[in-house]
């Protein structure tokens, strides 16, 4: 009784979790009140409560997600080269191109997804003008299927056109690779949608004169380890998904010493340098690749709860899980939570879009965010705020990055192997940063920021894994 | 008489300040106790205390100060050229060596700075051996003088002959020029004290093959603003004394288009690119003769209690004071407390030597640690620590920088424009990291650390500054 008497005798402090009524109807009687932001394990769900109790401790799916996390673990992603992408992608065949997210057909797709495609039927030769373009890519004569399907992925509309050069990252660990076309720059840019001209000519130089210099580069190099530079620009304030000027300073250093050896006449060369001196997000087009390098060698493994893939056409989100194969789960794209350019507002905003977010399956960009303080210039929030989404991602992820770490987080790992049951089971979602494309076919990009995939997605994968080992 | 009794009554929380005798006895009796780090103003000494007595609040003081403070915020340091330092140096006539630091005769000179003399007599061909080199030095036939004296600045020995390139760095608001030669990179280099011949032919190579090709890529950039680089490489983990990769990768994106376009044949640029990628302090003697143009702008206002110089030469640390005009003020250097190589200690150490102080003495290197969180593996200590570092150094300036930011601080400018008044009345030291010689000729760097000044040299410039307003 004691203790009841100096409940009520005392000033009341209260601890509220779940519903914020309770704490409401305390504050407003001016009682001390700590409101926690809790929720019950799958929302309470009942189907999802016994496809985590299914899932939970299974000794077959630790031995899995621990093979998944030591291939993470032991990827080594290196450029190698820099080729046509009909000449080293899988099934690029006939007239095929690839796009960004999970699949989808011409009718669904979102408008800087329909303009990018346009761009690259001009850009192949396969329609001469705009209306033969959109004719084109109505008739169902082109094959559309996601570069992730094809060991490949592209930033915003990700399209990749079989005469696109594409870099070639190979785990060598694994010996799987990896391919993503060269990054374009800012402003009109094809994988915004634009499909203009210029946006064509410069497509063009960058096959004909960018490329060669490129490729002849890399090849006397010897290959460059993509792995190590991104730890060393993990260290110089990137997160490697929205800022890569230290990855492109880093790539910059190291190529030029091999440039000014090939054939590439002075005038070129120049040109070839300052495109890349300026456009901050070059490294992105390196970056991406090579997580999807490390990610493939952790897909596959049957009874992995692992999220290998996250992914979005401008349309949908989907996710795929290393135990569930090529499975994707998807659900309708988020509008990104972020920052706009002067002159645009969300109503501007296209859905999320881009297999940017390979990074965050990786445990880098919005995983890696501590690290990158500068970024919220860019992308919203505050500082504070970069080092809580970092620490957050522990939550739900299996193990610490061995090779990406965090100064400011005393060299701890990045937050690396989101595991599908720790999403479900705590409720936290992935935090993905990300760039915001207009809605309309080629104005560009509007703003950037942060958005996470729908919820449905992992309940969906969850029942399904759970399926699998009934 | 109820508060007294509260008091006796009461469990006592004690906040000592001062002697830790108190705070001892206290904890000794199980009572609690913080004890606070605090000494009183200039320790104590009356006539230190009498002179800040003079000093606090002087309308002619504060007048000067914020004319420094702003001269400091406007100047814009930017690399215009770079010519053989009997071309451009002030009063680099004859057989004239400068050498970091305050003054200091060929007798008191410490080890290493002894080899780098003689190193650069045989550079210059003015001694064919050793021996005659070391006859020569003692002779009384060379000048020695401190680079500062001559708008200059150098790293560790620092020493600038005639024949060698110097960076002139142009501070385009004021119009004064500040010079450093290039940096040699690691192992074994002039500025370490060796000079045997692989030395002196690596500085041959420097000036007749490096300096030409740089030379002619900054004429054609139109100069490259080195302000504006720091600035960016503060926001990718480099404080510029340091840590210098960022800065250095920087520069070389912004050099590789020009240097490209130069006459140097492609395998010669190879070599020099190579050269400066395989060498992250390459921007070191960038950002210091910056800073040197910063600093140089806010030196001889009447008045001014804003420290310009904190420099070593390895057996002595001096500073000079704007309003103070050249007077050093001089005390022994300290050994550096910091990580050591392997197979190095303490006993191996040279004081604390070199013009790199700059760089603090500007509000960056030690005063900037806060943004550069992975220099702590480098110079030890802790990365809160580094933040701690930056954070006490606001307590001894007088401005946050308009160009410096930290996004860690959430881009709060860095503690700027030390002022005496503030040291003293402190009794906080201006925080510096810093490499450290070994203390014989030619072995090289055999670590890193943090050092503060002798306080002594704060003492005797305050009362200087005293006796001046009598």
């Amino acid at each position: 009784m004691t203790n009841i008497k100096r409940l009520f005798d005392g000033e009341l402090q209260v601890v509220n979790m779940g519903s914020k009524t309770f704490a409401k109807e305390l504050a407003a009687q001016g009682v001390g009140v700590v409101d926690v932001d809790w929720q019950p394990p799958a929302g309470g769900d009942s189907r999802l409560l016994d496809a985590l109790d299914r899932l939970e401790g299974r000794e077959e799916a630790e031995a899995a997600n621990r093979e998944a996390v030591e291939r993470i673990a032991a990827a080594r992603p290196v450029l190698v080269d820099l080729q046509a992408a009909h000449r080293v992608v899988p099934g690029m065949t006939g007239r095929t191109i690839l796009h960004a997210g999970p699949p989808v057909t011409w009718e669904r797709m979102c408008g800087p997804m329909r303009g990018a495609i346009m761009g690259a039927l001009l850009y192949e030769g396969w329609a001469r003008d705009e209306k033969e373009a959109a004719a084109l890519a109505a008739s169902g004569e082109i094959v559309f299927s996601p570069c992730h399907e094809h060991q490949a992925v592209g930033p915003m509309a990700g399209i990749i056109s079989p005469s696109m050069p594409v870099f070639i990252i190979e785990n060598v660990t694994h010996g799987n690779r990896a391919f993503c076309t060269m990054n374009e720059g800012l402003g009109k840019v094809l994988r915004y949608g634009a499909y203009s001209p210029d946006v064509i000519s410069k497509l063009k130089w960058m096959e004909t004169v960018l490329a060669p210099a490129l490729r002849e580069a890399i090849q006397l190099s010897g290959g460059i380890d993509i792995r190590a530079m991104i730890a060393q620009a993990l260290h110089m304030g990137d997160e490697c998904h929205n800022r890569n000027k230290a990855g492109t300073s880093l790539l910059i250093r190291t190529l030029a010493p091999y440039l000014v050896r090939t054939a590439t006449p002075p005038d070129t060369l120049a040109q070839v340098l300052s495109f890349i001196d300026g456009n901050d997000h070059f490294f992105l087009n390196l970056s991406m690749p090579a997580c999807k390098a490390i990610m493939d060698a952790a897909h596959g493994i049957p009874h992995s709860t692992v999220v290998t893939t996250m992914a979005r056409n401008g349309t949908d989100f989907g996710i795929r899980v290393s135990g569930l194969g090529d499975r994707w789960f998807t659900a309708p794209a988020e509008i990104v939570d972020g920052l706009y350019f002067p002159g645009y507002t969300s109503a501007d905003a296209n859905p999320d879009i881009g297999d940017s977010a390979i990074t965050e399956t990786t445990g880098i960009g919005g995983f890696a965010m501590a690290g990158a303080p500068a970024i919220v210039q860019f992308v919203g929030g505050t500082v504070a705020d970069a080092g809580r989404y970092t620490n957050l991602m522990y939550e739900i992820t299996l193990a610490e990055s061995r090779s990406f770490t965090i100064p400011q987080l005393n060299f701890r790992g990045t937050p690396t192997a989101i595991d599908l049951r720790k999403v479900m089971s705590t409720g936290v979602l992935p935090h993905i940063n990300t760039g915001i494309a207009h809605r309309e076919a080629g104005v560009g990009q509007v703003g950037a920021g942060l958005v996470r995939p729908p919820r449905v997605c992992f309940e969906n994968a969850l029942l399904a894994m759970a399926e699998s080992v009934k």
